[in-house]
C-alpha cells in the first residue's frame, strides 16, 4: 500500500580516501539482496560525508595557516551561537571554499561555495570524523561525483538507479537544517507544474517542485544521525528517475541575477 | 524491510467552509482500512490549502479594494517571472496577512506573516481553487488547526498520531519550492543533536535536523500535484512522535533577532 519506502543501508564499512563508493554499496546492497540489489527506479540517496572522503574532499587543519581576514572573522564570530570559539583555521578553510561571502554576523558565516551553493561555513564540517584537525569539505563537483556513482552501480550491478548526494543547510528564516542536493544523477531534480492545471482545470500557478531536495529531506529521516547509514535506499520516485543522468543538482541553484538577498 | 512508508489519503472529498477535516480523514481512513484506521505512531500530513478551506481562511477577491500602496507594489511587480500582471487586490491580501514586507523585488513579494513565517507572497494563493476570484491564505493559527484535528482524530479513532500542516515555500538561493510545517500538534518539529557524540565519540557540532519540514517535504514528493490527496500516512518516524501536542510549528520560527537578513 505504501507509495514511497525507504530504508537505510547499512554494512558500508568506514570510508577511506580512494574508496570505490560505488562498489562499496553495489557489495552492501548484493549481501542484503542477492537475486535483485537494486532497480532501475530507485533512488539512492548519500550523505556528502562519505563521498567527501573517498574523494579526499578533506584538509588536514595543521597545514592551514590563517590569513589577517580570517582571524579577524574569527574572533568577530566568537563564541558562536553555540557558544564555541571558532577555530581561525576553520575560518580559512572556509574562505578557501568560498566565491563569495554572504553575511558575517552572529557568529555565522554564511558563504556562496565555487559551485554556488550559499550556506553557513561552505559545507565546511568537522563533525563525525575521527580526526579532530581534519576538516571535511564538500565534493568538488558533487554532479559528476552523482554521475561517477550511478554509472559504477550500473558497471556492478545492471541497473541504473538515480543517485543524489545530500548536505544539511541551514535556514536563513526557520531553525534547525534541511537536507538538500548538491548532487545528483540520473533524477528530475525539479518538478515544474507551473503553467500546467489541476485536476480541477484551473491553472497551478506556483507549484515548482524541489524534489532532489525532497528527497535528500526524507532520507535524512531514514538515517539516524549515530548510525554509521550513509546511504538510504528509496522506492517509489520512479516517476522522477531518468534513464540519462540529466542536468543535476546545479538546475536548483538560484542565479545570482535572481538573487534579492545579496 | 522499509524503515519509512508513506501513502495519500484518497476519498476526502471536496472541503466547504465548516467542513470537520478531522472528522473526514477518520472517515476516509476507516473506508482504507476498517479494522485499525491509524496508530498512535503514525503522521497525518495535510496540505494547508483543505485546512484553509474549511476554517474559511480565504478572501473574496471582489470584495477588496486595494490600497495605493498595493497598486503601487502591484505595478512595480509586474510582469512576474512568470510573465504575469500582479493583481493589486491580491497584494492587498498578501499586505493585509503580512507583518513587515521583508523584500520587493523582480516580481516577487518576500513578506513575514503574521504568524512570523518569512515567505513570498505571504501564502496567499489563488492555485487549485475552482472559483478564480478566491484567494487562499494560511489558516489564523495552523499549530492550533493541527491540535484540533489531532484531538477530533483521537475521538473517532482512539489513536493520537502526530499531525502536520504544510505550505510550499520559495526558497531564497535555490529553485523550485520545499513544502515546510505551518503547523503541527504531537510532532517534536526539531531533532537536536548538538552538543551529542556521533558513534565513533565525536561531538556532532551542528546536527540540528528539521523534522516537520522534511516531513512535510516526503508528503509533498507523494501527493501527485493533480490529484485530490491532500492527505498523506506516514509510518515509521515513530520516535518523533509525542503523547503531548508540543510546542508546534511555531518552535521552528527563527526569531527577529536572528535574522541576518532583514
Amino acid at each position: 500500500l505504501a507509495e514511497l519506502a525507504a530504508r537505510g543501508l547499512s554494512g558500508l564499512g568506514e570510508l577511506v580516501e580512494g574508496a570505490d563508493l560505488g562498489e562499496l554499496i553495489a557489495r552492501a546492497l548484493q549481501a542484503q539482496h542477492p537475486v535483485r540489489p537494486l532497480h532501475d527506479g530507485q533512488v539512492v540517496a548519500i550523505a556528502h560525508k562519505v563521498v567527501s572522503k573517498a574523494e579526499g574532499a578533506v584538509v588536514d587543519l595543521r597545514t592551514v595557516t590563517p590569513s589577517p581576514r580570517a582571524l579577524e572573522l574569527a574572533a568577530e564570530a566568537s563564541p558562536t551561537p553555540l557558544g564555541e570559539h571558532k577555530d581561525p583555521r576553520m575560518v580559512q578553510v572556509v574562505l578557501d571554499q568560498s566565491r563569495e561571502l554572504v553575511r558575517s554576523a552572529k557568529g555565522v558565516l554564511v558563504s556562496r561555495t565555487h559551485h554556488g551553493f550559499v550556506c553557513a561555513n561552505a559545507g565546511v564540517d568537522a563533525s563525525n570524523s575521527a580526526a579532530p584537525e581534519i576538516a571535511i569539505v564538500l565534493p568538488r563537483d558533487p554532479d559528476r561525483s552523482a554521475r561517477e556513482i550511478r554509472g559504477r552501480l550500473r558497471e556492478l550491478t545492471g541497473a541504473a538507479p538515480a543517485v543524489v548526494i545530500s548536505d544539511s543547510f541551514g535556514r536563513a528564516w526557520r531553525h534547525g537544517q534541511s537536507d538538500v542536493a548538491i548532487g545528483c544523477a540520473g533524477l528530475n531534480p525539479l518538478d515544474d507544474w507551473r503553467g500546467r492545471t489541476d485536476s480541477a482545470g484551473m491553472p497551478l500557478r506556483a507549484t515548482w517542485l524541489a524534489v532532489a531536495d525532497a528527497i535528500t529531506g526524507l532520507a535524512d529521516l531514514v538515517r539516524a544521525k549515530d548510525s554509521r547509514e550513509p546511504v538510504v535506499i528509496v522506492d517509489g520516485l520512479e516517476r522522477f528517475v531518468t534513464p540519462g543522468d540529466g542536468p543535476g543538482a546545479a538546475a536548483l541553484i538560484r542565479p545570482l541575477e535572481e538573487d534579492l538577498f545579496r
